[in-house]
């Protein structure tokens, strides 16, 4: 078994986790019991040495591969995380079945047809309509962001595939992110609305690759109002070159499966309580990812944190006083069907829930900590 | 116009050069006329500040795009080329055709159909045979390298997928390339002879990006002995993790359009000489390029610099002793056919080569010059 750098990384967050379990049901990080501080410092040693987070994500991605939701390999993802997390020892090992509206690519191809041939590298943008079979072939307008679309005339849209060529911000706290993925949420409907006949988004992310970077469209899970891509960055640039030119024509050729109902579910496994089992400190993931890659990253790299920090816990000699739930997430990507699934199906139960954590947002090294209780949190009683 | 580091490395090379060019006909670089010497700061200089280049490159890979040996878009750049040229103001321009066979990829695509169903990142290597319509399903057997393939019984390889996962070695002077492109070159025949029906390798490179490198499988143009890919770094160490569980099923699909005979070219340009116009300087590139990105680097970025310096030669105030002859080879990579077809065309003027350079190597900061003279070379006399 070898150990990368990134199994390291990894095994940083589980400690990090490990502590934030433990201790955030004291009322303040500085204020911990000395009976608490041995377990804690316990686990931080633990979690750097410990494998079972990174043997998670290795196998999981492995065995499994992409989970999208409410696919077969979702429902596969489910049975393998069943039974690892009782090789694993976790007790009430079960899985909360819901249904979620389904959306798969078939095809997603793109060409420039004129003035210099060549494929693109694009990606369909979940929730993607299908454009007519063999595809659609227009001239393309570029607009440097969404509000330059909006500022347009229709006139200038209509019959027209729109390209947004806008780029992403690098921010540490992934707001650049946040600002980037607007236009994948809004340009078919906005370019729909306009009466142009598809939409190209240049590819959300900072690297310069010739990759394209897939998400969903909506944030309910709803089919979109168009057919979207995503382009990859030199694509973009090729076709912006182009563009200082003269008229670019382009054929996109976009061919989707959706179905109204198909089945997603949470995995859930506890490490119970001694004191006050009935009490819920939740730490989540989700199990489902995108279908381009294996999701080691989003979000197998936070189900290995949760089960191998939940696990830590698991394995010290004496059961923490209130219950360590772990939640194993279906349908995160299609948006966050799997946590309105959760909090629907245990809304009589909010109140035992002391504490909830996810953690999705990759496994590199820590370089904040911080959290924040709103004011409305009724503060829990001291461990 | 915006000239990135890139431009700027490019331009280097383009003064570097213009002091081969200049230079290298006296019998030691460090033996330089004062009268030459002049020129080439001169050249330098200019050479340091020159957008010829760069601009060559980046408009012959946006308004031609990828220029796959013996397709219309390798016909394409020829005649871009010869318009760039003229409007560079070089004289005697001129395309040399010549026939070559034809290969180009339709469909390639591979997944893994047991134990974990999903898509992996490949491409047909050049010369690959189709598989049948549809594709072929087999289980893998996979070998560290080639010696291990055919140091293995038949029988274990009769019917199955051959995986060749070795890596390459990162080294500066492009030896690691040389020693990884042999299992490209050899899979698909021993494959072949041993009863295998197709080979799959580990993408040539030293990057781990889900992207895979193409390549011909045979020196001379000819269709290979099978079915035969390249995968992905990731996908690679995929069915590695994989293979180490238990067997593995893939399905293969790879179709493919040869032609006997299509047409390619070498588009010839000169800086006549004053003195000695018989006499050649060659300084080449190669026009072609594979099919799966624009050319950029293999060889835009040559064509760029070859050009670019006969460009600042051209631009001096007296031309210079000898002809300065610029070829852009086709069919570079699909077995050097441009070249051969220069030799046969000017057997006869063989002796009037005084040099011949070719730029194809990237053009990233330079970190080595040297040059040698075959024992058996005549001396060229002295500028």
């Amino acid at each position: 078994m070898k150990f990368s750098k990134k199994a390291a990384m990894l095994r940083l967050w589980l400690a990090s986790l490990c502590l934030l379990a433990s201790v955030l049901q004291a009322q303040d990080v500085a204020d911990i019991p000395e009976a608490v501080r041995e377990n804690v410092e316990l686990l931080i040693q633990k979690g750097l040495d410990d494998t079972v987070g990174y043997a998670f994500v290795r196998d999981l991605t492995t065995e499994v591969g992409p989970r999208l939701a409410g696919s077969e390999a979702e429902a596969r993802a489910r049975r393998w995380a069943t039974q690892e997390l009782a090789e694993l020892g976790f007790a009430n090992i079960r899985t909360e079945p819901f249904m979620i509206p389904y959306w798969s690519r078939r095809v997603d191809r793109a060409s420039i047809v004129s003035p210099a041939p060549q494929a693109m590298v694009i990606t369909a943008l979940g929730g993607s309509t299908s454009t007519p079979p063999g595809g659609v072939e227009a001239e393309v307008i570029r607009f440097e962001n969404m509000n330059e679309l909006r500022a347009a005339s229709p006139d200038v849209v209509v019959g027209k595939i729109v390209f947004i060529d806008e780029k992403m911000t690098r921010t540490q706290d992934g707001s650049g992110y946040g600002m980037a993925v607007r236009k994948r949420q809004n340009c078919a409907t906005t370019t729909s609305n306009m009466g142009g006949v598809a939409c190209l988004i240049r590819s959300v992310g900072t690297q310069a690759r010739r990759f394209a970077h897939t998400g969903m469209m909506a944030r309910s899970a709803a089919i979109g109002d168009g057919p979207a891509a995503a382009v990859s960055p030199p694509d973009a640039e090729q076709l912006t070159r182009l563009l200082e030119n003269g008229p670019v024509q382009v054929r996109l050729d976009i061919q989707v499966e959706t179905q109204p109902e198909a089945p997603s579910g949470n995995v859930i496994a506890e490490v119970v309580g001694r004191e006050r089992p009935e009490e819920i400190v939740l730490i989540g993931c989700h199990l489902d990812s995108l279908d381009l890659g294996t999701g080691a990253v989003d979000d197998g790299a936070g189900c290995g944190i949760v089960v191998g920090a939940a696990h830590l816990i698991l394995s010290l000699d004496e059961a923490p006083r209130r219950t360590i739930r772990v939640v194993l997430y279906g349908a995160e990507e299609v948006g966050i069907l799997g946590g309105h699934a959760y909090a629907k199906r245990h809304v009589n139960e909010m109140d035992q829930h002391i504490l909830a954590a996810e953690s999705d947002f990759g496994a590199d090294k820590i370089w904040r900590f911080a959290y924040a209780r709103p004011p409305s949190t009724p503060t829990a009683s001291a461990p």
